[in-house]
């Protein structure tokens, strides 16, 4: 059996991810291909269960050190119990969210440092990366309009952080990126939502040739 | 100020740790020292609900490697939001398992290493260790007897698990003490609750010599 194929998502908030993996996902699976869509943090009843508290942190909220132990516990559950038996059995995988996102949150943003985010997804997740790492590229500032829009006043405990942070975010996944050529392609987020899936979808079929 | 003083229990399951840790922060009580008496996994109210998550996991339970990230990330807000500031303060803090249960548990019994556990504990707690680990040794066939008198039937995740398993966890803090005598004292749990409470009041005098 062919090992399958992994996508994951990436970007700061209110990027498009969810939309552009969904319908990236219902396009792979028309090509007649078998799918997993999920996210993170969660995608497995445990993840899900540490994706609570990580957006709802008791007590005094969590300290950097805590939270990126925490996302790194809900990866290695969502890569043991989904991700890689579903890889293993050949489907393709298409995440909201992976590794870079806790590189870039936590390592860069957060300022925990790379080395350490990346030694906790070696520890935990035996290092697996997705095969292509799509990173939806808006400027800060549309992406600012586009967050009230989405969630109003309300918002969760790492989303309604300060605008800066979501920027210093921004420019960590695009350096990530340049930094690693061959397993990120960098899209577009301006246009319409169908056209961002055009520019996805050439992506990956520039990533992968004919496989999609 | 003077910083304060870090004593952890360690042990296998049903070895008397709770007791003798609490008649310890009683006896420092009494000799007019601040005491922060404490346990893990829990001791704050973060750590506290990943206790939850370890002791009753959810789905098909917790892989080796979400469980030492998640006893990792417990530690580090206990150490962050709880030992390290009373330690600060000068207090003295006694504190129901630690490090040490990890590197028994997940480290050398589960199989993940010791060096894992210890990068963990690195990241997520700067690698605080205590002034002083009390291992309380007690053969594991006479403690597999005190545990169906404490238990019943009835068990949680991870003490119900095999007895091999126990005595391997059993033998791995016993090197741990051998291998750091300078960190470690062995105290022997045979006998009344008293007798094994003078000889753990010995072992902290000669530790710390008067200042107990």
């Amino acid at each position: 059996m062919t090992r399958g194929t992994f996508i994951a998502f990436e970007g700061g908030e209110g990027m498009g991810k969810s939309t552009q993996a969904r319908l990236l996902a219902e396009d792979l699976r028309e090509q007649g291909h078998e799918v997993e869509l999920t996210r993170e943090p969660g995608g497995t009843p445990g993840a899900e269960e540490i994706r609570a508290l990580l957006l709802a942190p008791p007590g005094e909220g969590w300290t950097l050190e805590a939270e990126a132990l925490l996302f790194a516990a809900a990866r290695a559950d969502h890569v043991a119990r989904r991700i890689s038996p579903a890889l293993d059995a050949g489907a393709w995988v298409v995440c909201d969210r992976f590794l870079d996102s806790s590189r870039a949150y936590q390592g860069m943003a957060g300022g925990l440092g790379d080395g350490c985010v990346t030694a906790l997804h070696e520890i935990g997740s035996a290092g697996l990366l997705p095969d292509l790492t799509i990173v939806i590229d808006v400027p800060p500032a549309d992406v600012a309009a586009r967050l009230v829009q989405r969630d109003g006043a309300t918002s969760d405990a790492i989303g309604g952080r300060a605008a800066d942070y979501h920027a210093s975010v921004n420019s960590a996944f695009l350096e990530f990126a340049r930094s690693e050529p061959g397993r990120f392609a960098i899209v577009d987020g301006n246009g319409t939502v169908e056209e961002v899936h055009q520019r996805v979808l050439g992506a990956v079929k520039r990533h992968f040739g004919t496989a999609s």
